[in-house]
């Protein structure tokens, strides 16, 4: 077997609603170029106030994604 | 324009629900006696267990608010 | 009034659905041999990834449980 | 049950003698002006040193108190 | 000689010209409502960007001021 | 000489009088099943405040112990 | 209004004659090829030094830009 | 699909010879009396040095385990 | 002399035989699409357990390389 | 006024009876050699246990002091 | 080549005037009896308030040099 | 018997072919000019890469040693 290597990206995701749906609108829009994703976890929890009320929940993220197939690039 | 001022302030919100709602009750609370409230950022995630379930969340919050209003004291 | 010890574990509780339950998940397997437990504390907050979803939240905590009973053995 | 708001505030409390001394002194200070504090952190211990001796020891503490009380202002 | 009790706030101070400025900022806004500040710590240093330029610098300090005055309350 | 394996459990120990018998009252808790314990770490310091006064202090520590012993289970 | 996603990568500016020369290297090198910058984070102040006397100065920041586009690839 | 559970304990192997040999003699020790480990995670790695040689390397590990089985008990 | 700029990712290596294999993983597959990599930092140090052996080290880097290159794109 | 430089060492004392006679065990050892001692911060509190009993506490401070002095060496 | 070796020594720098000028102050005191200085890293950034203003900064560096030259010792 | 005195003192060593042998780097330099060593401790794990490949790992050290002997400076 192979030895796996893995790229980490940082998103930071917001929602009105809540925590999940923060964590999801990251990797939904992150879905839309990157495949292969394996695994998150959260850096950060913040969130904007707005007339006294949370206007939105801001939840950082690194992603991490299977870099085995050839044809991706690891260059920025 | 003028150079910003903000205040940073720690709070401990609690609820039986889940953690948004801690999240809330602490700004709901500071609302009260703050004005111009603008960030929050969640500094721990605690909780009371009581009959070997969750009695209630807690979350730390640091909360950021202007203090650009001549009229609001920075005095402790 | 005799000084009380606690003990702190790590469990790693996970779920389908949100950041609450999967820190339900953890304690409520931990009650079915662990009494007396007082508080928790998140650790960490992360999850798997599949198909461009979350499967799971998988939430770190550290559990807090009172040894004052000479019965429980702190020995692991 | 209502839920619970609690604020943290940090103080720094010295003493010539000891550790302990320094912790009260700065909670026996905060009692002047504050109601219903609950627990304290220890987040730095330091001193000053003079003519090869410590001077005094200087805690820095994280107090939390409840602000249940609506007349308990929040406002810096 | 008594023992001394400090309190310590946490403050973000901007300027767009740079991070001395940006300190400074904090501190004449503090002087304003505080008295017998004593010392700082800077605990982060972002800024925002626009039109991919710094438009302003911002920097989060920790002021430690005396409290030995009796007339000044520790109250929030 | 074979090699060692040390376990570290993490446990809380209280005292209405000071840092270093709140350290103790843990470690004589858990010498009443825990055999071969070798050192201490101190993790975090807080306490409980009743009435304006320190109602007793709380050491978390770290404790190791050797696991050479084939009859000590490692099983939690 | 649709949730915000935003990418966050990590850069090195360097300067010869300061800290805030520094970070703008790093923010005009990044504004050639990414659009939408809106943040910055200092997380490492380094420097090196030829002949005793400081070099260039170093500093790490975190860049958060925008990634609303749609043509915009998060791919690495 | 059950949610998950996971314990995670923390031990220290050491080793005359290398990195890689004290972190495998901790597990070897823990496979003796834990079943379903999946993964571990370096906290932290020291050495003892005598007659100015590494004697032995020390690596403290992070154990994670399954506890799915119910005939595995978490009481400490 | 121009001012130097550095981009930094975040990769993960793995390798079932050692750390430095691990390490070397993830810069050899980096190598195929990044060029002018000048260093790396271990940020995290982890393994998977199957049969109660070690299946593979996880080492996760930053790496960091130069984008002096104006050919070289730092878009994500 | 002169700008001041300060140099930071880092030592661990220990004692049989308690926390602040650690620290003052490494002052007293440093205050052979050492002119010009200012301030001392402890970075960790561990201890050895012995016989189920804590046989010496060791606490790890830095010490600053000042190098004002030209006749001071810096040389390690 | 041979293999290198670096001592690291934490130096306070300060100044009236700014952060660059801390640094250098530091710097340029160990430049007296340190040679071959290579890099320096701020590990914090503090400073002393009198009359509401900043009346110096102080910059804790750490400085690592080569420690190749056989002439040079190690001994504290 | 009396109470022990050490001092912590921070290397950077180098190797071209790994960990351990970067570590062994560092304590072989240190030989020369400290007695007393007693133990280690990993403060970072880093790296040059040319060409591709790694060109040698750079482990930062923290080295503890004993002080007792009143023969030993402790000035820097």
């Amino acid at each position: 077997m192979a030895d796996h290597v893995y790229r980490v990206v940082e998103l930071v995701g917001s929602s009105e609603t809540g925590l999940e749906d923060a964590i999801n609108s990251a990797i939904d829009k992150a879905a839309k170029t990157v495949r292969h994703m394996r695994w998150f976890q959260v850096v950060e929890t913040r969130g904007h106030i707005e007339n006294n009320k949370v206007a939105h929940y801001q939840v950082t993220l690194k992603v991490g994604f299977s870099v085995e197939d050839e044809n991706v690039s690891l260059a920025p």
